[in-house]
Formats: C-alpha cells, sequence, structure tokens
C-alpha cells in the first residue's frame, strides 16, 4: 500500500536549496520531510532549521540539522507544514497536533510555504476536522461558555492520561466541533476579538503550494 | 494636596453591593479601591472578587476579601479598574502595569465596567501613553520587525533590573512608542491579526461608567 504521506513529505524536498533557512513543520506527514533533509544534510546539504514545535526540534536535532529559533531569523525562505483539511480556494485548518501558534508565526515569517498531504485532507469546506483554540488558562472556561451561548460547542483538548493538553506555549486547547466553516473569514474576524483566544486553526492566506500525495502512488501539484 | 487617585478609587466602592461578584482591576489608582472594599468587608460586607493579576490577588487575600478565579464564576456583576489613557468616547489604553490580558478577558465577562482615574488620564486623542502588546517569547523579534517594516516603533519592555519582563501568562510586552491612534478600531483589527500578538491595550468598548478624581477634590462621573 502507498505510503501517501511519505511520497507527498519527501517530494516537498525539491524546493529546498543549499544555504535556506527552512521552517520546519509539525505532524505526521512532514515528518518524512524532516526525515528526509535530515538524510541530504548528512549527504552535504546545508539549510537552517527553524522548528514549529519542541517535537520538531527533537527530531531535527537527531538527525544533524542545524537549527535556530524563529526570533533569530530575519527571514524563512521555505516553510515545509502539514495541514489537518485543506481546500481547492488554498485555506486550512491546522493544530491537530496543537502547533497551530508556533506555526502560524513561522508561516507568517516564510516567502514561500509549501504544504504536504495525503489525499484526503483536500475538502470541499472546512469543517470536518475540529477547529482548535489556543486559549489562556486563566479564562479557558469563561471562552468555553460564551461560545456555547452563541450555540458553538468546543471541547478542552485533554492527553491521553485524561490530564489537561498544554502547548508549548504552556496555554490549553479548545476544539470547535460540529461546526462548518463555510464563510472561515468571518471566523477569524470573530475570534481574533475574543479576549483570551490567543490563536486559531484557520489558515486562509498562507499556503502556495499544496503537496498531495495519492492512494494510487501520484503526487499533485496545486499552486495559486 | 488631593490624591485625585484616591478620591476616585474609592468613590467606585459605591457601586458594589452586598454579595456581588467584583473583577478587580491592577494598577495605583484602583489599588485604593481594593484597600477600600477590604475596610467594607471586615465590616461585614460579601463580595467575591476575581483578581486580574497576582499583584492585586495578594493585596486583597492581606484585606481577607475572598477570592474566585475568572474561570470559576459564571459572570461578574462589576469591574472596578484603572486606565492610561481615556477619551470622552470611552476609548482607553490600559496595560501600562502589564495585567492587560487579564483585565480584558475579566473586563469580557462583566455585566458593567467602571473605570477610575485621576483627570490626567483624560485626552482627546490615544497615543501619548504606550500601546502595551502581549506577545509570545518565541517570536516577539519577528513582530517587532513586522511592526518596523511598516514604521511603527515598539521597544521590548524590561523590568528595573534590565531582565525582560514576563506577564502573569508568562508572555512579553512590547509597548507602541511614538504613535496616536487616530482610528484605534482599525488598530484593533490590524494587530488581532498578526500571529503572536495575544492581546493589545486598546480598550475600545468596555468602560461604561468613568470615575474621575480632580485636582480640585471634585469628583467627575462620565456615564455612557
Amino acid at each position: 500500500m502507498v505510503n501517501q504521506k511519505k511520497i507527498a513529505g519527501e517530494k516537498a524536498c525539491e524546493w529546498v536549496e543549499y544555504g535556506m533557512v527552512v521552517g520546519l513543520g509539525t505532524g505526521s506527514t512532514v515528518y518524512y520531510t524532516i526525515e528526509k533533509l535530515g538524510e541530504l544534510v548528512q549527504q552535504g546539504l546545508k539549510i537552517t532549521g527553524v522548528a514549529t514545535s519542541e517535537q520538531t526540534a527533537r527530531q531535527a536535532e537527531k538527525l544533524g540539522i542545524p537549527l535556530k529559533s524563529l526570533n533569530d531569523v530575519v527571514e524563512i525562505d521555505i516553510t515545509i507544514d502539514g495541514a489537518d483539511e485543506v481546500t481547492g480556494a488554498f485555506q486550512g485548518i491546522k493544530g491537530g497536533g496543537g502547533a497551530l501558534l508556533r506555526e502560524k508565526m513561522v508561516a507568517e515569517a516564510s516567502r514561500l510555504n509549501i504544504w504536504v498531504v495525503g489525499e484526503e485532507k483536500l475538502v470541499d469546506s472546512l469543517g470536518n476536522f475540529p477547529l482548535p483554540l489556543e486559549v489562556i488558562p486563566f479564562g479557558w472556561k469563561q471562552i468555553k461558555r460564551s461560545l456555547e451561548k452563541e450555540g458553538i460547542q468546543a471541547t478542552l483538548r485533554t492527553q491521553q492520561n485524561k490530564e489537561i493538553y498544554q502547548t508549548n506555549n504552556g496555554n490549553y486547547i479548545l476544539d470547535i466541533v460540529n461546526q462548518t466553516f463555510t464563510n472561515p473569514i468571518k471566523w477569524q474576524e470573530k475570534l481574533a476579538q475574543v479576549p483570551g483566544i490567543v490563536e486559531q486553526g484557520l489558515f486562509l492566506n498562507y499556503v502556495d503550494i499544496i503537496i498531495c500525495g495519492k492512494a494510487d502512488g501520484e503526487i499533485e501539484l496545486i499552486k495559486k
């Protein structure tokens, strides 16, 4: 059986050139990108990585990919990341892995953004996947309550051991469930105004190229 | 000499009724409100406070004011807080004390918001006071750089010992300086879209009553 994540993830390495600063996403598809970049670095490729999570930083370090923090680079040449859902309008939901905030900050600083996905991630409209909100622990219940007043259902993300999941920034995640986002720009504006929502997982104006691995082994490139 | 902060701060206690949940702001004017509430509690007033900072929580605890966390109350009856600047249009800048995010979350959950100020805080337009942004440490330099590209000057807040100031939420503060905010709503919308800016100090739609202490000992009430 074809590993769609692997073929998409590895394909993205073709955009990485010698000397580049490369944003490294988080998740099970970009995992293969990072593994492949590690091989290339061992063969002589020189790049500087910027990790979007501690998990990714550990993987990159193990592979010998030199890292800098986002603060310590002026610009990122290219960022390769995954997505939980993406439409043909280049709008997506990210944050299943919990790294949405750092991912968005890195995407914002990048000249080119590539997403690597298996074909099941391509959707007509957003919302089959829950929309994660990174929220301040101080008032997360208030945020949940005020969403519920408007009929929006949100669940606090927990770990397998039932403890509350904490992001690398020390915040919690509320996942908006049972909601379609037919007008994601309106949702973005609305959520941006709620105090205590640090970031939300709608990425509406970031991705330039989608690399999609298909079940038949083909790779589809979707460019803006 | 009249202590304008004290007369304004104490006056606000007249709005506090038996049994209320009271949001307690942060800063040198609402300090007097909390002191006075402490006296009233010792005389038998029953209230539940919700503190907007650890500093305020310590003051309230010392005075015997019972506290609950924002998460543990459904609604706040009244919040009394200070402001760094406020206009006749009931728009203000807050965050000189660094508590802007928790202050805004508490204000959002409150049915009535009162600000207590000395008359020097009343301004015609916002911007003599720096506008604080609470930002994620992971990428604060990127945020500073992207503001600078647009000609917006921002300085990282430090403590007296030169170490970086950290908010109660573990974030940094960038203060936007040398900037007037003649269209604060536009600024709010703009800043809300920058990943990594957790909150900003423009409070545009919160305050219901301004209690202003004047140099001549008079107290001016400005109601919406």
